[in-house]
């Protein structure tokens, strides 16, 4: 066989799509058992056996609607056959009678790690220099890079300085509804783990988001604070963060990596130029190790809102506890109201290119990105902004927007991020190993030295999901104990993007 | 005498201003012929004549209250004495019955500057790469990185690159109601004078900001896409920047500066960081030179909305037709309801603190702010993110945070920027030189290599606003032909910051 034509993604699902292009010819028989009726295209999804009208049609294990006809195994599913849902509204949203089942428990994994103060793990060794204000950025950023320069050779156990710089802190509404998002997130990435608990803060002095505002824990002193007397001249501002920052390189340098289990991972999950096959291979194959992540004890992170909206009712079915369902009921009301005051509009979703590609509806769609998240119970939602309070799966309810949600999932406590992306992007962070996975193999060929994995195998019939799965998983415990992902090698880093709803002044 | 004891910043003025630390004593004489009736604090005005209960009190040449009792002249002109203004309804603004006067032309300056083929003329020459989305910093930023190693010192007329990163382009709601301010923000900064024409842009391919939507002008090939089939591989994009970076570096290698009118200067102005001697020495200056450059025929731009609101019906006093009141109506009321719509709270305005340093109401604070835009006429007003459109003083009506205001002067064309501070800032910029312009000398001493021009000598009474503005406009000239910044000597830039009153996605 030339490559898988088939792709199921959960056992339950009565629908499989097409993977090779250009689709299915009427007659062919699939790997399932099935012939085809007719002619289905690539990305399109055939019927694995007869639905009757009014029956449901499954894909990712989950309902995304019912027959409008009588189906035939081998027929095509295509949109005018399902009846479109309506969303259901949030208020009805409920706990199911029984959450899904966490399966066993995964013993015996781990990884090399740095055993922080409070007991997180570390993936990284890094050097984090907190601003309160974006008019620091400039000499926090010369500093930085003199640190790289002069210090960082003498402190070999040193991975790199992250200068977390942005565009918060003054000019701003800071006590507007809202402004807690932007202020609790620079506190909490200043304590992602990566950082080793040496938190250092430059401050200007004047600004509205004074440091004590961020209630950081530290040793004094680890403020500098330009506008202060005592630092005459550029020259003086610089020499003092070096100061710091080697005080706290020393202390860094002195650590080594021990043995740390799985559950010691705290992965965040994310999609950025998705592409036809994203909800087929990336995105499950991810969510077949975020389940072997939170098998083996780990912290899994979710997120963009604007994605998943659509499958509010399947994130519900997955909740162990009405208070799981109250917060995301909560967290889905305060973005609608959000976007609606800002006139955004929803209604092109999905868009004529996602339905030609074969998504019948929006909670289809959604289901492509939810896929990441895999099948377990929903363990918690995250306010954005806010650090991960547990174990097993969580969604944080922050926008799609890569850079922002790459910043607050750094904020929640990520440690290694996978970042899935169908049309390809050169994406990385300074504070956290981001793992690169593409949809295609044709991707993966054109960009060897940015895609860290290719999941276009699936689709080529090479691997399977689930082993797809297991090697991103076993990749994550490579990569965690120091293993260095392609935008590392590069140095590639963007800057972080702080989710700021409220307005600026 | 030991410093200047009074400012007074215009000849209408009745009130001045005490300079000297910490006040004047019961029965000082002072330099306006008046002798004060009681202890008057430094920062708080003293009545140069006697004000008639009902009387105008009158500072930057404005009514800023009436008295509500006799005042001696020589007496406390404080809070409680002022009758509270209530701000003027916007639909009650008009134009008046005549502007106030333009100046005697004033011929025979001019600066060395770079000749556009626009006719604009640039005060430095430099590369720009503009960018559509934020996924295509890292490279962009590792690109320019190389490109200021390895090419520009083969280019010594190159001033330098500015890569044009933002966090706009993509997770955005791009067609809600007020995209369209960051999307020509983007366009504009990359026709910047100080960019000599020479666009080149970054796209990544998938994102929703398309670079066909900038609109830019320009020489094909001007775009590299990284998405494209022809980059396989990092270093391929890399290398592709590179090639096309070296063919502007070539031509705008070439330019050599030529004598430019005065006219051909945009001037930028902002405040930052202000304090109680913000709007006795530093902004006063700037308006003096402010008046000097319109009546050359330059642009000036100030801005800060947030800053100036309630002083609204002052600038529309200033305005020379009815249609430039038309335009300052529209932004303020499209400003006012942004604000009120993210819950924004004015109330605090002026701040305990502006109280105690003399400042008896908000339209006292604005004009404060808005003295730095000199005496003349109001002859047009932008919206954010758009280019100057004329000569003479024009308002931007956007926000004050100081990185926002300066990237939308910036796409306004701005190709000298004079920054006031108080409290002191270490603002830069990389695509244009900015005179930073300290309230108090203290500051300038204290920071003698981030402090350009010392605004405190008003104060200590060594140099006279007139003076003061002579010598700033001169200064202004002489950065514009290329004299170095203390922020362009250290290499020192702040990111842009775009506007974006529309949700993220």
């Amino acid at each position: 066989m030339q490559g898988a034509q088939l792709i199921r993604v959960s056992e339950r699902d009565n629908v499989a799509v097409v993977a090779a292009e250009p689709g299915l010819a009427k007659g062919a028989l699939t790997e399932f058992g099935v012939e085809a009726r007719e002619p289905v295209p690539a990305g399109h999804k055939v019927a694995l056996e007869p639905i009757p009208r009014g029956g449901a049609v499954i894909r990712y294990g989950a309902v995304i609607g019912r027959a409008l006809q009588d189906i035939e195994a081998g027929g095509w599913v295509r949109e005018e056959l399902l009846e479109s849902p309506e969303p259901p509204p949030l208020d009805s949203l409920q706990a199911p009678a029984a959450a899904p089942p966490r399966g066993e428990p995964l013993e015996g994994f781990w990884f090399e790690g740095y055993r922080n103060a409070d007991g997180k793990a570390g993936t990284r060794n890094v050097l984090g220099i907190t601003t309160t204000v974006q008019c620091v950025a400039g000499v926090v950023e010369h500093a930085a890079e003199r640190i790289r320069r002069e210090l960082l050779p003498r402190y070999a156990n040193v991975d790199g300085v992250a200068a977390l710089t942005h565009s918060y802190g003054c000019g701003v509404a800071i006590d507007a509804p809202g402004a807690e998002i932007p202020i609790r997130t620079v506190r909490n990435l200043a304590l992602n783990p990566n950082l080793g608990g040496e938190v250092m803060v430059v401050s200007l002095g004047c600004e509205k988001l004074q440091p004590a505002r961020l209630g950081l824990p530290g040793e004094e002193p680890f403020l500098v604070r330009l506008q202060d007397d005592g630092l005459g001249s550029f020259e003086s501002m610089v020499a003092r963060v070096l100061e710091l920052a080697e005080r706290r390189l020393e202390r860094l340098n002195a650590r080594r990596r021990v043995r740390c289990p799985a559950s010691d991972l705290i992965v965040g999950l994310q999609c950025g130029g998705s592409d036809a096959f994203s909800g087929l291979t990336a995105n499950p194959a991810v969510g077949v190790a975020a389940d072997l992540l939170a098998r083996a004890g780990a912290t899994v992170i979710f997120s963009e809102i604007t994605e998943v909206r659509d499958a509010a009712h399947l994130l519900a079915a997955r909740a162990p506890s009405p208070e799981v369902v109250e917060d995301l009921k909560r967290e889905f009301a305060w973005y609608d109201a959000y976007l609606a005051r800002g006139g955004a509009d929803r209604s092109a979703n999905p868009t004529p290119g996602n339905k030609r590609g074969g998504l019948a509806n929006v909670v289809e769609k959604a289901l492509g990105s939810v896929a990441k998240s895999g099948s377990m119970p929903l363990d918690g939602v995250l306010p954005p902004g806010e650090q991960a309070r547990g174990k097993g799966l969580w969604f944080l309810a922050g926008p799609a927007s890569d850079f922002i949600c790459g910043t607050l999932e750094l904020a929640a406590g990520m440690n290694v991020h996978v970042f899935t992306t169908g049309e390809g992007t050169p994406y990385g962070l300074s504070m956290c190993p981001v793992i690169k996975v593409s949809t295609r193999t044709a991707l993966a060929r054109r960009w060897p030295d940015l895609i860290d994995f290719d999941a276009g195998r699936i689709a080529g019939g090479s691997i399977t999901l689930e082993q797809a799965g297991w090697e991103m998983f076993r990749l994550i415990l490579d990569v965690a104990s120091g293993r260095k992902t392609w935008s590392e090698r590069h140095g590639l880093a963007n800057d972080l993007a702080l989710f700021n709803p409220a307005p600026v002044t």
